[in-house]
Order: structure tokens, then sequence, then C-alpha cells
């Protein structure tokens, strides 16, 4: 496929400067770019990058000039880059068939264009709506029901009752609706309690590879619309999640605990259990998280502060030693202070 | 299924206050329950939604007391409670049935009533005792053994010559007796060590998800009866989990470190290896422990000391940036006290 | 099989102390040893196990003396032992065969002896060179190259066009393909960035159970040849990892960042994006590394810091409350000592 600059800036909704005839067919780091590639700079310091690029046009904020070079200009170049991408990346296209390898419980209700591949097990009563994809080894036990266009890739287990919304991605290896951890201290050992909830996950929710995201023990695990996990993430029983919040790789959120809209956990952050965190809230990377957090704080550090707090303490911690020597000698001097007052007042 | 609350007493042991007459079909959370269910009281400050719930009977301590509700009492109602959701919500019946699309070994011992799902695949020599149920895409090595009852979910290899015990639970995606991570340095490089040991997991244990367990070096890796691990646990080889011990979601333990029973790590905990970890041993969560801890010790921070030192530590961090300026402060005054002091004496 | 001590010697190139023709049938721990195993000590410690053990050799350092034991002694003992477990405990011979219930793409190309296991699903135009071995439940992408010799356990999923060297292994459960995390902000919800680059793994890399190694962007992440990474190892899109380098268990590392050859890092560190990690580094466990590390240093604590700065004010941590406390006092007693000094002087 090839577009001319021009009709590119139409797609996005941006300004050309420069030749906007010139012909595009690929998307390509500034680096690697070559002719025919449209290349993106979105830090200014790599703008003289773009001057050396071999791309035939670079996507820049309005401000950005660079000399010969054709350019789309607009507020958020990273928005339209991913369009841009997007267009000359269209997903595979699906056959929309159900393969006979593919084993289909009773009472399954398709959509149209289902694509099952081999070795995929839906459980009874399922429901698929129009376009969904699910990739080999997948399982869905009885009566999950899947939105349409969503997209399930390989190794994936949903078990029974799930909900699970429209044009949601599922990655490899996760793992939807497992029992949540909960056990009855019954002398010294456990007693299992059966967790009988679900999980929801609602339209436009993508969800990393190797996730494991339990099932409610009454009612359910809830990911709102448009939240985004990346790889590895653990979230508990009962754990609801806002609109179009970002869990990032590793986080874990124990169970009961209520993320708000929008909020951002970077990597590796753990939540404890039972309590709330405020829309727009953002935590670093590594927080442990161990009580309520207000709407919009940012937060690090375990336990977590304002994450402002954390950075004026954490330059300090490597002086910790220094502190403590300087410490040990002011008591010294002061003691010798001390005595030889006590020694000018009885003179 | 209804049961009156006299029988559901009966069953786990507690004392009916109120009608005992009344029909009861089922538990749900205090908020969400109505006419037929029994919900559950555990802290007392919940004691207002006590009165103002639709359900027909509360499960709570002896001496709770709420005006008009019939009420089962018992010492542990968390442990009644999760007894009677195991009444109403039993554990799905199996078939049986080993399914003509799954793939058995050659001189594979089954018990009775063994079920495997369609796309499991049983190695060589495999024992599969009364009444294990193996869901999809799940594959078990030569020798491996199952006990009877034993519960394992879809997408869950075990590799060879591995020991499951009987009412064992292993959740989706887990990963029972890979390599363990063993390199003899040759040069810069890395010569692999064979891991010729295995896993064995005693009677009781449950697994969650997205587990990783290696098999030993040599001998065994080994969870004891009552072990329970919640999401994304590591267990190195050669570690050994004392009986009735839980490890919560995303723990680490390294190689060759024993862990005693009764033991909680909680979230994100890392255990350094060739440790130990005494009985009834606690650490709070993302703790490193970097060294052994005696028994009944609470431990939290990394490296790890007492949790009540860590408690007043991590008080302190944030104010450390203050504490630094006041210790320069004091500095100067102790600088100019002593001039003062000079000039007094000199003078 | 049995092997002559003296036999076993040449093998690795030690040098015999004692009976050279003791017969070898295996390995085994230095305490579980009994006639017939050579067994192994690395830590001078351990000296009077070996003098207690029942094996009928004993690999160790040229200085080790052990009354009446023949001995094999070698500069690198650790590395001796690994080619003798290795020896007594090969590979297990593969069939070769292509199970005729794995499903093949078409135009797929074939070295000798591949073996595909049941419920195999390899997509399109993939290579599958000599003595390559897939087991059951793994899923090949489009176009996937795998080097010859490669190893890949159960429930592993690879994505199209990424690429598999020689000598690999790949345990069970892991995720190699998977797409980035990559979203433009589009008002408040998030804009997918289609994920279009590949992995790629070269020879003799060993990636651990659970694994999350996502595609890149555009380009490749690349594993270079003879990384080991444990199990639970997130690696994000357009990452780097060098040749020979570890990464222990439940590390995750962001995107862009270029780790050098030779590195290491301790189970669950996490590392930020678009930094660079120079070769020879060493990263503690749990630490938090925030920015570029310089060749051969060794760093630890979040923020990052040298390991020996980690080391002293870890060690200060716990004394923290009392230094506040010193403080407080200090600050009263240099105001007592400030105002009797100004009577002094008044007086």
């Amino acid at each position: 496929m090839e577009k001319s600059l021009k009709e590119l800036a139409e797609l996005v909704g941006a300004e050309v400067a420069g030749d906007g005839s010139v012909l595009i067919s690929g998307v390509a780091g500034i680096e690697a770019a070559g002719a025919g590639h449209i290349s993106f700079i979105a830090n200014p310091k790599y703008l003289s990058k773009g001057a050396a690029t071999g791309a035939s046009a670079i996507i820049c904020s309005p401000e950005v000039a660079i000399a010969g070079k054709p350019l789309l200009k607009i507020a958020n170049p990273y928005l339209a880059y991913a369009k841009i991408v997007s267009l000359f990346h269209p997903r595979p296209q699906q056959s929309g068939v159900i393969d006979e390898r593919a084993i289909v419980g009773t009472g399954v209700r398709f959509g149209r264009k289902v694509t099952l591949y081999p070795f995929v097990v839906i459980g009874d009563g399922c429901v698929l709506e129009d376009g969904v994809t699910i990739y080999p080894h997948c399982f869905l036990g009885n009566n999950v029901t899947v939105g349409e266009q969503t997209l399930i890739y390989p190794n994936v287990t949903v078990r029974e009752r799930c909900i699970i919304g429209k044009r949601v991605i599922i990655h490899p290896g996760t793992v939807i609706g497992s029992d949540g951890f909960g056990f009855a201290k019954d002398g010294a050992a456990y007693y299992k309690i059966p967790q009988v909830g679900i999980v929801q996950i609602d339209d436009d929710v993508e969800i990393g590879a190797g996730n494991t995201i339990d099932r409610a023990a009454m009612g359910r695990t809830w990911l709102q619309r448009g939240v985004k996990t990346d790889n590895l993430v653990h979230i508990a029983h009962n754990v609801t999640v806002g609109e179009d919040t970002i869990l990032v790789a590793q986080v874990g959120v124990s169970g009961s605990t209520s993320i708000g809209k929008r909020v951002t956990l970077a990597g590796q952050v753990g939540v404890v259990g039972h309590i709330t965190i405020g829309d727009d809230a953002i935590a670093g990377a590594k927080t442990g998280i161990s009580g309520n957090v207000p709407a919009r704080q940012v937060v690090s550090g375990y336990p977590h502060m304002p994450h402002r707090d954390w950075l004026k303490s954490s330059r300090t911690i490597p002086k910790l030693p220094e502190m403590r020597m300087t410490l040990k000698k002011l008591e010294d001097k002061v003691a010798r202070l001390e005595s030889i007052l006590q020694e000018l007042k009885g003179g």
C-alpha cells in the first residue's frame, strides 16, 4: 500500500509542511528508516536525527522545522504515528471459521465470523459474539460470554461464567477466573472457601501475557472499560479496576481493593487489600501501597508516601552513614561543651 | 437446595439465636443478600450493616446481638461461613470419563472415576488415582503420580517423575518440575547442570495460577501437606516449604532454602537461597529475606529486620530530609558555641 | 553406565588422587551418596561431610585432602561436577517423529529428526531445523524460525516471525513475541500502537518457565548468545540483553533498555526503560535500577546506588528511630547551652 503524505495528513488531521505528494509505503524508526518510510520525532533532543534520517517524511510537533524534509505536523505526534502504523499494519484477517479440531460444548451461541483455531475448547452455554477470534489451546469454561471483535491469544484459560466485553485483547498464557486465594483458619490448617463469583472484563480492555486475574469470592472482580495491563500482573478476588487505568508489568493487587479511573501503577507495584486508590493517582515503580491513596496523588516508596517526599528521602538514604557519624561527633562535642561550661559557671 | 438455620447450625457446630426454622437457600455478601440468604459478619465495625441487610440470617460471633435477625453464633464465624458456602456450592461433579481426544502413554495406571478432558497428554508410566480430574491442555511427563481427588486446571505442565499428593488443587497455567536455574561458570559462558531431581507435592496442597515450581538439581523440591500458594509464585530448586505454610502472590524463593511450618510470606516477598525460615515466622509484603529467620519472628524490610523495628524506621524515612537539615544547623550552632566558649576562656 | 574414576578424570581434565580404578555409576549429593556415587565439595566448610560420605569418590579443588577417599581434583570442581552429571543423565532421546496429531501449516520447512509432540500447532512458513523438539500444546505463529537442537517445553507460545537460535531451551508456559505495552494517549483513553517488530533469540539461550518476552514495537527485542533467564522474567519491547547475561527469577526490564554482556540481575530486580547497563554490571536482589549503570558496577537499593553504599545505608536504617531521638536531645542540649552562654556573656 502507498499513500501520499497529504492523504496521511487528512487521515490523522495533521498539517503538511513541504511536499505533500511524497509517497509513503511504511513506517520505520528514525535511524532504520529509508526511502518511502515515514518516521517520527517526539523528543526535541532527537531533532538532529531528523535531519540525518533516510525517511521520506517525519511526524512531529507543529513547532519543529527540519530543512528540506517533508513534515506531518500535529499536536499529538505520537497518536498520529500510532494511527499511521495501524494503517500500514492492519490486524491480520481471520478466517471466520470454526476449525473442526476445536471442541465446542452444548448450547453455545455464535455470532458471525467467529474464528476458532484448532484445539480450542469452549464449554457449554458459552456466547461468542461477531468476529471473536480464539487461538489454539485456549480453554473457556461453561457459560463464558465473549463480546464482539475480542481476540484471545494462545494458551489462555477463562474459567466458568466469566464475562468478557467487546474489542478486548487477551495475550498468551493469561488466566482469567482462577479461584481467589481465600481460606478460613481451621486450627493450624486452612479450609478452602469456594470462590463462587466471576471476573467481568469490560469493553476495550487489553490484558498482557501471563496475567492471573482471580474470580471473586462472591460477586465480581471487575476490570472496567479501557483498562490496560502489562505482563505478569496479578489481580486478586473482588478487586475493581477503574476505566482507562494502566497496570504496568508485575503489579500485584490484593483482594477487595478498589482502584479508580485513569490510575497508573508502574512496574512491580504492590497494593494491599481492602483499600481505595482515587482517580488519576499515580504510583512509581516498586511502590508498596499500604493504605488509601487520594485522587490525583503521586506516590512512591514503601510504605507509600507523596512522590516528592520519597524523592527527597531517597536522596538522603545514601548519606545515612555519614549523618550517623556526624551525629556521633556532635554528641561528643556537645558533651565537651557542657562540661567546659559547667567548669566556667562553677569557676 | 434449602436448609433450615437449625440444620446449618448442626452442620457447623453453631448455636441458633432467634428463629431456627427460617429456610436458607444460599449465601451472599451482607449488602447483596436478600430473602433466603445467609450472610456473615466477621468485623464488629460492620454490625450496622447487619441490622440493614436483607439476609434471612447472619453468621456471627457469640457476643453479637442484632435485634430481630436470626443469628448463627459460633467462635469462628469465618470458618462456619466457608463450610456453608461449600454446602451450597459443591465442587462440580466430574464425568469420570477419559475423553477419547486425551492422549495416554503406555503403562499408565488409573484409579476409579478419573476424568481426563480433551487434549490432555499423559506420559508413559503415570499413575492417576481415584477421582483425579485433569482439564484440557495439561501435560504430564512420564512417570508422574497424582493422588486421589486431585484437580488440575487447564494449561498446567507437570514434568517427568514429579509426585503430586491427594486432594491437591493446581490452578491454570502453572508449571511443576521445570529445570532449576543451575549453571556452572565455564569461562565467561555457562554450562548447564542437568536438573535430575523432582518436585514432590504432598496432600491438601493448593497451588495458584501461573506458579513456577522448579525440580531439584538432585533430590526433591518439596511442598509439604497443606501448603497454599497464591498466583505467580516462584519456588526454586531444592526448596522445602513446611506444612500449612502460606505463600502470597508473586513471592519468590531461591534455591535450597528451607521454610518451616505455618509460615506466612506476604505478597512480593523475596527469599535468598540456602537459608532457613523457622516455624510460624511471618514476613510482611515486599520483605527481602536475606538470612535465617528464627521461629515465630515477624519480619519486614530489606534486608529484613523485626517488623516492629521496620515500622519505626519506615515512619522515620519521610523525615530524613528534615533530620539532615536539623543536623546541619546543629553543626553550625555547635561550631559557633565552641568559638564563643574559646573566646570566653581566652578572655 | 559405569566409568572408572580415571576415565571421568580424563573426560573433564582433572587429576586423580587415590584409586583411579574405582567404578562410578552415578552422581549424588554429599549426604545422600552411597557406593558407586561420585559426589562434590565446593565449599571448604563441608570438608567434614567429605570424610563422612558414603560416596566412592569426591570432586574437589586441588588443595583438598580427605584421608582414604579417592578424589577427582580440578580447579573448577563445580564445572567438572556439571559435566559428570550430564554424562550420567543425558538429555532424553527424542523420537524424531512429527506426531500426526500435531498441526503443521503450509510451506513449513523441516530439518532432519524434528520431533513434534501431539497438539503442537506450527504456523505457515515456519522453519524447524535439525533436531528441534517441541512439546505438546506449543503454538508457533506464522514464519517462526527455530534453530537446530532447540528444545521447547509444553504450553509455550511463540508469535509470528520470531527468530529462535540453535540449542535454545524454552521452559514451559513461556510467551515469546507478545505485543509490547505501547499505547498513545488519545484524550483520557489509550490508542493501541501495533507492535510490528519481533523477538530474536540467539544461540545457546535458555529461557525459564512463565517468562513473557514482548516483541518490539518496530525492529527487535533481542536476547544475545548465551543469555539465561530464570522463571517469571518479564522483558519489554525493544530491550537488548547482551551475551552471557543472567536474569534471575521475577526480574522485569522496561522497554528499549539495553543490558550489556555478562551482567547479572538478581531476583525481583526492576529496570526502568530507555537506559543502558554496562558489561559485567551486577545488581543485588530487588534493586530498582532507575538510570544508567556503568560497566562492572555493583549496585543495590532503590533508586540503585553502589552496592557498598547500600550495605552501609541499610545497616543504618534500623538505627533511624534512635538517631532521630538523639538528634532531638541534642537540639535541646544545644538550646540550653546557647541560653547559658547568653547569660554568661550578658552577666
